[in-house]
């Protein structure tokens, strides 16, 4: 990958062949000493390490270097532990050595006011100037599980023990410890790069890297701000190619939450509803916390969606069962129908109070004959029909619970069908160790577990219907010139110029001239102000509508001269004709400062204030994505005709979408804002009723 | 309390004098074995127990009786622990030698087909009839935590230590054995009632008991079916009169839940969304999940919540501060904003780096530094303007951690403003230890913390502003005859009779009529074919809107006939004045099977089958009631006229309500639902298009 979006090899950086510890200590309770313990003694670290500190000759047996120029060779990775005074000195240096990556784990810049943003902006600028890549400052370090390479300061890094193939890339250390703790209910990572700062790579470098590590199959999220929208979107594209899904956290939901990361890191937050339709078509799956990344991310990494899910919901508990399946039926999901012979088997090996559809409730009689549950549940999860198997786990009944979990991760290993048991007991017998040791991550409660199987199933679908953007954003500059859109006819003109349809009419400059343009449109006829300085027309008075005959046209033209007039420059009336009824809709578009051009569709009027009911996505469309748009709108069967209503004309709007799209793509450059607003769909046919560009 | 829905006081089954188990057994495993177990050795029963077996003299040292009619005295409570077969003639002498409770455990009866179900009907009989209450059968016992009496089979009771004031009332053993449970991180409970198929006590009686019980303070409830709504509801009246908040999970939110409960146990679940509505009309605070209504519960239990809720959030991870401030906003809650000396003092106490707002961050510096938490934590929690403080720790960094769990233990003594600690690593130092033990219950994942938080902020609100219902169910009989409504125009002329406002208009009997009609009403109008067969008149042609003229009038009367006709009989035409312009609303009641006579308010017509934004409360109203209804639309801001639209009369349609409220209570015997739909809300009044009853 090149050009300005291009994304680092980072390789080097996660898996060195030399590390020096800038600052490497044995003071108890030090940055250094505890960097130094974790490299040298609490990982697998088979490369050579070097330790500068001028005031030492050796360190826990380690031969220390006055300073960087005199190592004998330049390591692949320096990882500075300094006090901050001295921090950007050491990466000079370390740059003219021609190390290639420093980790930086000293605080103190960006986060601190003006002084430390202007400290970390020179540490920027050194990563710019001489091509060394600087991860950092203000960060644990980073931390490579699945070869263990522990270039951190983190004290928990010694009971990291238990790895698996997730990637983790966040921005804040607090939470991202807490993602890697999640191992202790069985979610194993391969990497946690815990970005802090960012002063020069980012989360971005991290998934993008992560994208191409064979040891990864899922990668794991969570970001704060973000600051170029660019770069996030290439590395998310990149993961989409490499068929791994990411899941992300994102704060800044709020107001309270955009405010708080303001002060936190200094990033913009950036807009949620944004956000989240960017994410979502990347097949970024999203998630509301940290538990529910670690939930997902362990399922996508245990098997892949399939494009339709069907779950079998199987226990020892009626109550729970029920309230499991009732879940499944609340998030959307479908139960799956048994083939007769499951049914069959079923029946057969259970007592007859059992139930053998789905839920399968194997009831308590389990406690007592404990060979129900080997008997049964392969049979469940052989089901053809059955693309996963929840298993609740109400309660902890100590050995005979460690006896089921045993039987589930025994049947896991005899089926590629991934069951998910949900350990819904505050009490941790030893049955859920059993799971965890047997690479079952528990989600903590069972609305997790169906949310996680909602958000897995969601992804199959993404994957079987839909692929990755190419986005507008990446080459915005090379578009054509517009055309004058000051104002509604000339926004309208340029409209009907790329065949959109608007409704007939002319500008009358004079009250003469809007009699004859009435007299020539016949009809009924709305007449609107023409002027570049008033936006919204209708609150002053600009606006008529239900015109009828020439005589009228003229009065009309006389009022809404005399209204407008004193609000801005007055340029003539538009006199229209009045469109038929219909659906009304809005289309916009707006650039968005991180990612670029966004379409938005929604019914029109009050309904987008008070339901919110949009859906919005990247710019270009292409037709699959502009139907997506229509077909995932609440208000979607008001288009087909309610109640005996007739139907309206749906390709239509698709295919104004798709024109829009096409209009924007072509002027991207002097478009900041495009609203049609209402347009109008018809039983055959759309028309755009309101136009407003804004450079 | 007495009349149909009297509830009995269980206080001599809670804390019996005297017990007997029937089919007590040393048989190793044995549910008899268990039940003596539970009861002699791991309880602190200080009453007389008596063992009945007539095959033993004595088990465990205790003297066996060799059947009930032998014991010296009638005991309080007799535990049943014999098999199915023996059940009916052991209550039966139960019921003869005076005992006033059974608790049967015994399974095999209304779960397990036509014959169980009948002999369940029997058990009913037998209580009914001789007045002895029986719990059960098909349940694991009545679980008194508090004083230590456990009656019951389950393994587990050894382990339930840790005591609460928290009342727990289910169903299913599972699902509650999943509640007590909790205890393990910090909620502890007075007591365990789990009904099983509740034959004859259920739910409401125990719901109704912790009502009273002194040692409870909050009642934590998980229901499947609810047979008797009348019962429950007096129940929860009775909690609320009481001032203790009930905390419910009601399952059968979906089709699937509402299947598997009818087959887990033979209970009709009830429409959801009549429950929600019920259960927030009480005060009955809602939740997802099980785990969450411990974590409600408890919250409740800790405090009381105040009117308005303002929540501080303070920690030492500025990422996972961030993202609990972003939530909290996400959740429509509100941050405090601090006095200006609490903000001060913070300052003086804290690092340059830190933030002293709302989140606050004493950064990780309090990790080197662990006096940081002491001095401020305190300054917070003190603050006028602060009713919560929310503590995320987003990381186990253990010896450390523990320190924090410490500290906040030690505030906690010191204010009675509530901290909320989340513990949100999966890793279980001994820092989520120290939590439990000092009585904290941490939620499971930090957004399970801010819905907790904002239920306990709602119930603050309900208790500051409402209260609960008397509802009509209870007395439906004594009402007043109804006139006759099988039409449009009787239903219209019984509303107009109790002073709701409808259309001028008349029946025309002929095409004639309908010419006179018109020439009298004048203006716009709208022909309705009257019938009491077509309540659906649009959908057959019935209905012609916008006629002008006595000619059109006749016409359009023989059309109306004409299309008509074949569907069913026409007693006429109804010609009418159109109204003016307004907002179409709904307004309807229904008697539901469970609760009685709910009414519904909503924006009418496409917006109910698109956005389900509908508000519904028991009858009868009351004013403030009635108004709560319509300020709760998500659509209420388009009665106040949206865009520059005039303001609607939202008084009249508050009036409206509580008249249809006071027709349908005066003649609910007769209704089964009434359906104003549209209803037109003007600018100046109120108008009914069209009534629908049905009886």
């Amino acid at each position: 990958m090149s050009g300005p979006h291009a994304l680092p090899d980072l390789s080097r950086l996660v898996r060195p062949e030399s590390v020096v510890i800038v600052g490497a200590s044995d003071k108890p309770g030090g940055l250094g000493t505890r960097t130094v313990h974790n490299l040298l003694r609490a990982s697998d670290f088979d490369g050579r390490t070097f330790l500068v500190n001028p005031r030492r000759d050796e360190i826990d047996g380690h031969p220390c270097h006055p300073d960087i120029e005199s190592l004998p060779i330049a390591p692949d990775v320096a990882v500075i532990a300094i006090p901050a005074p001295g921090v950007l000195d050491a990466l000079e240096r370390c740059a003219a050595k021609g190390i290639a990556f420093a980790i930086v784990l000293t605080s103190g810049f960006g986060e601190v006011g003006d002084e430390g943003r202007a400290q970390q902006e020179r540490m920027r600028r050194i990563a710019a100037d001489t091509g060394m890549r600087i991860y950092g400052p203000n960060c644990p370090g980073l931390t490579n599980l699945a070869d263990r390479i522990g270039m951190t300061f983190s004290p928990a890094f010694a009971d990291d023990k238990r790895t698996g193939p997730i990637g983790i890339a966040t921005q804040g250390g607090g939470l991202g410890r807490n993602l890697v703790q999640a191992a202790e209910r069985g979610a194993g990572a391969a990497l946690w790069a815990s970005l802090g700062n960012a002063a020069d790579l980012d989360v971005a470098d991290f998934v993008h890297h992560m994208a191409g590590d064979d040891g990864i199959t899922v990668i794991a999220t969570l970001l704060e701000g973000v600051r170029d929208g660019a770069r996030l979107m290439a590395a998310f594209g990149a993961a989409a190619e490499a068929g791994k899904p990411v899941v992300a956290l994102k704060v800044g939901r709020s107001e309270y939450g955009v405010r708080a990361i303001q002060s936190h890191t200094a990033a913009l937050a950036g807009s949620a509803a944004v956000n989240s339709a960017v994410f979502a078509q990347y097949g970024v799956v999203e998630v509301d916390d940290t538990d529910e990344l670690m939930d997902v991310a362990w399922l996508l990494a245990r098997a892949a969606p399939p494009p339709r899910t069907r779950v079998a919901v199987f226990g020892g508990s009626g109550g729970a069962a029920a309230m499991a399946a009732d879940m499944v039926g609340a998030a959307g999901l479908e139960l799956a129908v048994f083939e007769p012979a499951t049914t069959a088997a079923l029946r057969e090996a259970l007592p007859d109070f059992a139930a053998v559809g789905n839920p399968v409730d194997i009831t308590a009689a389990s406690i007592s004959e404990p060979g129900l549950m080997d008997r049964t549940l392969g049979l469940v999860a052989a089901d053809p029909n059955v693309d996963l198997v929840l298993l609740p786990i109400p309660l902890d009944y100590g050995a005979h619970s460690a006896r089921g979990s045993e039987v589930m991760a025994a049947v896991q290993k005899q089926t590629a069908t991934p069951l998910l048991p949900v350990w819904m007991s505050d009490r941790r017998g030893p049955g859920f160790q059993v799971l965890a040791d047997a690479g079952f991550c528990s989600p903590r409660s069972l609305d997790k577990a169906v949310l996680a199987v909602r958000r897995w199933a969601d992804h199959g679908r993404w994957r079987a219907e839909s692929r990755a953007p190419e986005p507008l954003l990446l080459a915005p500059s090379t578009t054509e010139p517009l055309p004058p859109v000051r104002t509604e006819p000339e926004a309208k003109a340029w409209l009907a110029g790329a065949g959109i349809a608007v409704p007939e009419g002319k500008v009358a400059a004079t009250a003469d001239e809007a009699r004859t343009a009435a007299r020539e449109l016949g009809g009924r006829l709305v007449l609107k102000v023409v002027s570049p300085d008033l936006p919204h027309k209708s609150d002053i008075g600009g606006v008529l509508v239900g015109v009828e005959g020439p005589d009228a046209a003229a009065a009309a033209w006389e009022q809404i001269v005399a209204a407008a007039s004193p609000h801005g420059s007055v340029e003539g009336v538009l006199v229209e004709r009045m469109a038929p009824d219909g659906v009304e809709m809005l289309v916009g578009v707006h650039r968005d400062p991180v990612y670029g051009h966004l379409i938005t569709v929604g019914l029109g009027g009050v309904h987008v204030e008070l339901f919110g009911d949009v859906q919005r996505r990247l710019l270009p469309l292409d037709p699959q994505t502009a139907r997506e748009m229509v077909d995932g709108l609440r208000s979607r069967p008001l288009l087909d005709g309610l109640r005996g209503a007739p139907p309206h004309d749906v390709d239509a709007l698709v295919d104004l979408l798709l024109a829009v799209s096409d209009l924007v793509t072509k002027h991207a450059a002097d478009i900041g804002e495009l609203d049609l607003n209402p347009v109008r769909v018809l039983p055959s046919g759309v028309i755009v009723l309101d136009a407003l560009v804004v450079p």
